[in-house]
């Protein structure tokens, strides 16, 4: 296998980062209630954008986004433009040549790691960041990351990882044992990929804001559609949370996996309260039942609540609490996001954890981009890490794809591969300039 | 007991804030290597100061701060900013007379939460503006915020409280029966605490950056000047560390504590295996073994190296880890912080769940204004809480108490208790013009 690692395109050793732009982009998605659930009832689902330039001369950037909700996405541009000064004036080879060592430069900065450490909106930021320098290392060498990372050899990918603090569960040499392990068959799975893409579930029907007939229309659609997965938002009636899930179950029928989402609504007991009461219309599993931090909590949830799973992940702040997730046997499902920790590195780390544990990812989508980002992740963990897509589904909702330029393509409730170079991140420049907050159009016009 | 929500000083229902102001404040600490260790071997102490202005026309402010370590100041002052929206324009009248639905209001606000939620810059945010606001509300009512605190009735302090995610490890009613058991001896432990102060420990001595003459010298003076434990920065290399541990030890013998700080640098495995090499000269605490966010962690290091204590807490994003270090049996202490969480009420949660699990609390202080805040918390916790200061100290660390208007005292090894009102974070105008950055005329000075 060749070095993934090489760029295809030369450029001069002198190239250099030039410059990080960042952009605050909204969109007006709390006037559809699109999105709505128990604790996010109004979001404007934004973007704050960043774009790596250089002086290469061969007209390619780094595209990539950290997501938010609204409110707080000028906060979160300005974590991202805190790291400018670390990034500017880089070698661009150096940087696409090593980029676990750029990451780690980024986490491990000792001052703006007081605003962490590896939590919040700082390390968002460090994920957006890290991103777009993947986003612009595959472009550079021609393929689309998910095959950038998959075509790369175990010694470069555990060179990807950050294992500090996770040696008590990961040591360097067993992650190269996993990635050795999935080495055969790695061609063979990019041609599936290729040929089938990866499986998708949908929380389209699902969003509280919805009526009981456009939940029951959206799910029969999503089972035509070939979905065999989909998802209900709950949380805040008991009552209709109950009405709502019985509505799907007869609608859909019992072949069809029915998760449900509280997204952090409920204390423990709650939680295994109300899961007890949806308990006989067979839900698949209780997401963010608790508090992203509580551990404990989700380990009590499983298990008081088995065999409904648990699935938990896209507030987790980073690897360490992935990590504790697991070895607390907290979680049956691990939800990775693309833009919550720091970037295509740590979660590296984090596929690489739940393949020690045996414990399937199902990643965290929607948003602004991020069914775009992490599908690569998915695909990448089927090729080389875990090898296999067996009780594995992407989210999928269908909510501002036409702004990226590379969108998602869902064909019979599968991601189809994506083939341009890069990350999939990057928006249309008129969607940029429509969007920007709050000076776009779309803005002047509701002021 | 008189309700110490009423204002004593009248103003006009229709008194509202009408100010949030953010001021970036950095001091050059990294010049003289102050404040080393092994993870922050270059800090300027800073501090994102806010200021709530009202028209109440009594010239009252409530001010507050959270304290960072010089790059990312300007994100943490982004951070302050964002919430502004959801502060002016509130009734002084109601935010003073339930700061717990005010505290409440900041914390879940449905997009910003996005960014956390109740973690990194944007909780620490919250806390900076909740703290002003306990600041204000301690000003009105002519108390320091101790003594406010202090002489609140148990119903009134739970009512401060998030029990939101806490509720598997104490209830509301747990909680009131902790406070009614504490009320007896109110009054006596109010005028121990004017009479003789609450106990600090110091760090002074032990910054990495010292050599071993100054670390003696620091530590001889330490001990001269009243303190019963002193504290040495580890973890960058293990052999300085021995020799720094020995030289303290024989130079002030074995009746004082000296408790040692690795601030994260270790996991699990090297926690044990050096805290185990430093064993021979009696380490009272390893602070911060490893990752803040690593419960089992923390608890396999605590089963490993006992008799030594483990305490953590400084960088611990909120009362859900909290609740968790002490469910799971990892921590011998808990060490809070005014300005990591979300402000004075997170803390009461935090305090209270220390004294349900009968863990004693040490907070940590120093940065900017660390000490002037804590030092509240914890005679409040001594005064209606935990009702005792048994192996219970404060951090003391000297530095820049000279730009604060009410600094701490430190009077034989105790922190006096304040007596002006409001929470000791003011800053002198002339500091806070001074050390603006980057345009006050020390930074100038340095460009």
């Amino acid at each position: 296998m060749s070095s993934a690692l090489s760029s295809s395109q030369a450029s001069p050793a002198s190239a250099r980062i030039t410059a990080l732009d960042v952009l605050d982009v909204r969109f007006p998605t709390s006037e559809h209630l699109d999105g709505s659930d128990a604790m996010n009832p109004e979001p404007d689902y934004s973007a704050a954008y960043v774009v790596l330039r250089t002086d290469v001369g061969d007209g390619l950037e780094g595209h990539a986004l950290a997501f938010t909700t609204g409110r707080g996405n000028d906060v979160q541009a300005a974590a991202i433009a805190a790291l400018a000064p670390h990034v500017v004036g880089l070698s661009v080879e150096e940087v696409c040549a090593d980029l676990g060592a750029f990451s780690r430069s980024l986490v491990h900065d000792p001052q703006l790691r007081w605003l962490g450490p590896e939590k919040g909106a700082m390390h968002m930021a460090t994920g957006a960041v890290v991103n777009a320098a993947w986003d612009l290392a595959a472009k550079r060498a021609g393929k689309p990351v998910w095959r950038f990372l998959g075509e790369m050899s175990p010694e470069e990918l555990v060179a990807q990882v950050d294992f500090r603090w996770l040696s008590d569960a990961l040591t360097p040499e067993e992650a190269l044992e996993i990635l050795r392990r999935a080495e055969p068959g790695r061609a063979q799975r990019i041609g599936h990929l290729l040929d089938r893409g990866y499986p998708a579930y949908t929380t389209t029907p699902g969003w509280l804001g919805y009526s009981d007939e456009k939940l029951a229309r959206l799910a029969r659609e999503a089972v035509a559609d070939g979905f065999t997965q989909i998802k209900l938002k709950v949380g805040a009636s008991l009552d209709d949370d109950i009405r709502r899930m019985r509505t799907a179950r007869e609608t859909i029928g019992d072949g069809i996996r029915i998760a449900v989402d509280a997204n952090q609504r409920w204390d423990v007991q709650a939680a295994i309260d109300w899961m007890r009461a949806l308990a006989p219309y067979q839900p698949y599993w209780i997401e963010e039942p608790t508090s992203p931090d509580d551990i404990l909590g989700h380990a009590a949830v499983r298990k008081a609540v088995s065999p409904i799973k648990v699935a938990t992940g896209e507030h987790v702040a980073n690897r360490v609490v992935f990590k504790q997730l697991l070895q607390a046997g907290a979680v049956d499902i691990v939800q990775i996001d693309s833009a919550r920790v720091g970037g295509v590195n740590e979660n590296i780390a984090i596929l690489l954890l739940a393949a020690k544990f045996g414990v399937p990812v199902c990643p965290h989508a929607g948003g602004v981009g991020l069914c775009e980002m992490v599908q690569h992740l998915s695909m990448f963990d089927y090729v080389a890490v875990s090898g296999t897509t067996e009780d594995r589904v992407i989210e999928y909702v269908d909510h501002l794809h036409e702004h990226f330029v590379d969108p998602v393509r869902i064909v019979d409730g599968h991601y189809l591969a994506p083939t341009l170079p890069g990350l999939s991140a990057q928006m249309h420049q008129a969607s940029l300039k429509e969007y920007a907050y709050p000076d776009g159009p779309v803005w002047i016009a509701r002021v």
